[in-house]
């Protein structure tokens, strides 16, 4: 009884398991059927059934990074526009460099491109936005070796630098029934655990390196999600030559005492451009500080990238390719002590002002020093106050999608991304938190403790900060401000989850340890960006007065 | 002050009207400012503001259908993943042949693939699921008239057989912001009430219908959403030469008497091959039907398709290209009575059993029985319902999304397409309400009075139907039900509407004469597939019965 078929997707789903994939997301369908099977019974893989196809991308696109290793983590839908849904999260991963491993079914050859229901050009449906597409065969004997050779292949290829996700169309001809107790022998295999795989830099690269950095003044820029494990290295190689470290949020290095976290607010200030290191040289990404990319723009630059990565939005940097281990043993300069101390001035005078914040950025601050182990920032304006809020010497590790930056997904994102931390909670706007609601359902069964917390200024805050908001007020409101009135209340009625309004910021500790689904804060727009520009101008009139004293 | 943008967008837009596009859904962001405003400000275009750009597109979707003339709809938003969320829209315009303008707007090239915030790569981001895509250069006097051009030629192009949808990619460079009473005075023109453009066909191909088609027992076929212009001419063309009308509940002719509409149920009766035409006429893409389409499969098929178009399944069908009015009068054939009057009696014996229908069945007629004008249905089970349930020489208009036939974006595309009408109902499942359920934001400013039907099956109720239904309970469950145990009433407080809870289907027509925003009426999966099948054998078990008799 359709032997071929039951022996095709056990051998897949074996593949998948050798290969490291231990999470499977699995959107129902009929098509997928005989695919979805196998996940949902390989006794070694973790099945997530979601129903929202869009919701279930970014899902597993949070999975990837719910431990500290980044891990594969497969999705299966149905044919259709099932898979098109996927595109929003695909593409994100393809910027933010994380191991999706798309399996879209699909109907076979003969009722493509024919008009036949639920059939679309699945072909390389995400075009650029993936490692590698493959349209597979339908099962068959003759094809069985090739297909078991591809999954591994593909599932090898997306954790190869640069990580990615990779996307294979999987054809099913009807019947659609696998032999389930065949199928049920035949499943096994153990998960290798991922190894990340760093590539040793040419001589050239390291002699390219070795000129640009000695004897200069340098500053080191770690951007979001560098490897941990070359925290410490960096960390203990900067304090032992003086060198300064700017940590972005997202780095992972803010944890660290005496690493630089308020640039952001002392650039505003018009001393900023008193100190400037003469190299900088960044590990990871560019950081999410607008202010800190376009002061260091014209700066010399130095990047150590993946090989097949290029982020450099400054057009200017010189990349090297290879693993920072490798690099800074190949630094000589030992900067001198006053630079560093120049800017631990700002840092300070920056630090000190945090207690008189107010309103979001006040909830903020305070949500970072709760005790959670994971906090998920949405996009807009949270990242951006987790930027000039977490101090370093905070434990919290703090993740967002910074690949696209979009306001789709987050909630997705954020759940399966703390799907194995056990107290977590996500920062999130009113826009953002109405764009993925829908991930709500997933919310009650979540694992661990969780909680939402909403920062509801009704409309798109970051948008008052912008250009845009000095013009005629009913075109803004409408085009910018976009307020939806949400019933943040409502939506934990009828998703059944708990539910708490805190008008004051230091309510929100008591709300995280009570373990509270939703947390509203009533904020507003103008407000905030009236409290930004104080706290920013305090900073700065501070840093006049200490200076000249 | 930024005069070329303001020129450069007050044209693109001014093009657009000249073109024919009356509406523009436009999603908020920031580097989409210059194109929003422009088409906010044009006194000629109604702009809809919607936060979802997945909802967003398909809003613009049915707003193409939402007169008896399909029009060009365009859309708009930021750079990034916004855009990528239009993808399942933007595939069900290609498959289901509907004109949308898909404006992305993105950051300038020096941005592009340098890893910059916001910045993914969007050039051929649908890839084969547009007619063609085009990166617009950055706003500047060399290259405006290029643009004025490529604007009108690809609305055009959209309009064009078979329509489809376009993709224009268009950058800018800060800042942003137009001149705003500058762009107020460059906004005009009206905007040209699109025709339809028909084809003339080749001799060799009317040469070819003629053939085929005469002394021969002929059937026409009219699918989903074929040209209204023709109906007439059909109806009267088929009465005249005793032709059976096989009628599609999407093809808008089954508001004639006499058209066939019940071949559904009776194709399951083992009598159903002892007539069967010896050429099928097909207008528009392949019913609905499984049974239907699998029926004539194997008998020859003539299919009047647009040029560019191929909708044939069977893979076995001559395809004729052109317009159903040129080919009408080559048919010389006049059928005998008799087949027409045996498929009288099938019809008969079905029609004959509909006022025993219960459960989902039941309230599927009784809603078609309303005075709605407009009726939009879900994919999976209310489609099927509707198919069974509407009877010849009913006056509701119906509409769905059959293209790529998913359960996403359904209340959206229902919203838009009934944008025009005054009062107009949606039918759909508790699986598809809850991927959508963004839409719901959207209902409370609908301009006409518009209902949604959800029949509430917790789960996904067509699964029940398939071999799958036989499997482990709490696989099936888990893999294919998937109860989401949605709290209807929860919705409508979420978001500020009107709700009622209907146990019997016969109190659908008050809830939707009082204009209920969500009606729900509970349903269950098992239950439906025993009414189904109780149905069928009942009409089967009268047709032998009445057969013999």
């Amino acid at each position: 009884m359709n032997k071929m078929l039951t022996d095709w997707v056990a051998s897949m789903v074996n593949r998948l398991v050798e290969s490291g994939v231990t999470d499977v997301v699995i959107s129902p369908g009929s098509r997928s059927t005989p695919l979805a099977m196998a996940a949902y019974l390989h006794p070694q893989i973790r099945h997530h059934i979601i129903v929202d196809e869009r919701s279930a991308a970014f899902y597993a696109l949070g999975l990837t990074r719910s431990t500290d290793t980044i891990r594969p983590v497969a999705l299966i839908c149905t044919s259709g526009t099932a898979a098109t849904n996927y595109y929003s999260a695909v593409t994100e991963a393809f910027i933010s460099q994380l191991p999706l491993i798309v399996l879209t079914t699909d109907r076979p050859y003969e009722l493509r491109n024919v008009g036949a229901p639920q059939a679309i050009n699945q072909v390389r449906l995400y075009g650029e936005q993936v490692k590698m597409s493959l349209d597979l065969p339908v099962p068959e004997e003759a094809t069985l070796s090739f297909m078991q050779q591809t999954v591994t292949r593909f599932t090898n290829l997306a954790m190869q630098a640069p990580i990615g996700p990779v996307h294979l169309n999987v054809p099913f001809r009807e019947p659609l029934l696998p032999d389930l107790e065949q199928l049920k022998r035949l499943l096994k295999g153990e998960p290798t655990k991922p190894e990340r795989q760093s590539i040793r830099p040419t001589s050239a690269d390291r002699e390219l390196f070795s000129e640009r950095t000695n004897h200069k003044q340098l500053a080191f820029v770690v951007g979001p999600y560098t490897p941990v494990i070359w925290h410490d290295t960096i960390y203990e190689f900067a304090i032992e030559r003086n060198i300064p470290i700017f940590a972005d949020p997202l780095s992972g290095m803010r944890r660290f005492d005496g690493v630089l976290t308020n640039y952001d607010t002392w650039l505003a200030s018009e001393y900023r451009t008193d100190w400037l290191p003469e190299v900088f040289i960044r590990f990871g990404a560019a950081p999410v500080s607008k202010r800190f990319n376009q002061w260091i723009s014209t700066t010399e630059q130095l990047v150590i990238e993946e090989p097949g990565s290029y982020r450099d939005p400054s057009s200017r940097a010189t990349i090297c390719y290879g693993d920072a281990l490798d690099f800074l043993p190949l630094i000589e300069s030992i900067n001198e002590p006053r630079y560093v101390e120049r800017l631990r001035f700002f840092e300070d005078v920056a630090e000190s002002a945090k207690p008189s914040l107010q309103g979001e950025a006040e909830l903020t601050k305070r949500l970072l020093d709760t005790s959670i182990e994971r906090l998920f920032v949405s996009n807009s304006m949270p990242i951006r106050d987790v930027d000039t809020s977490l101090s370093a010497g905070t434990a919290v590790q703090v993740l967002a999608n910074r690949g696209a930056n979009g306001i789709d997904g987050v909630l997705s994102s954020a759940l399966g991304s703390c799907y194995d931390t056990s107290h977590a909670a996500l920062l999130i706007g009113d826009l953002a938190f109405y764009h993925d609601s829908n991930a709500l359902q997933l919310l009650k069964g979540h694992p661990g403790k969780f909680s939402v917390v909403i920062s509801n200024n009704n409309g798109g805050g970051i948008f008052s900060f912008l250009p845009q908001a000095s013009i005629d007020a009913q075109l803004f409101e409408d085009l910018f401000g976009t307020p939806l009135d949400l019933n943040i209340r409502g939506f934990a009625e009828t998703y059944g989850l708990s539910y708490r309004l805190i008008e004051r910021p230091d309510e929100i500790q008591k709300a995280i340890e009570d373990g509270i689904h939703l947390i509203e804060f009533p904020s507003n727009r103008e407000q905030n960006v009236a409290i930004h520009r104080e706290w920013t101008q305090s900073v700065c009139a501070r840093l006049i007065t200490e200076n000249e004293a």
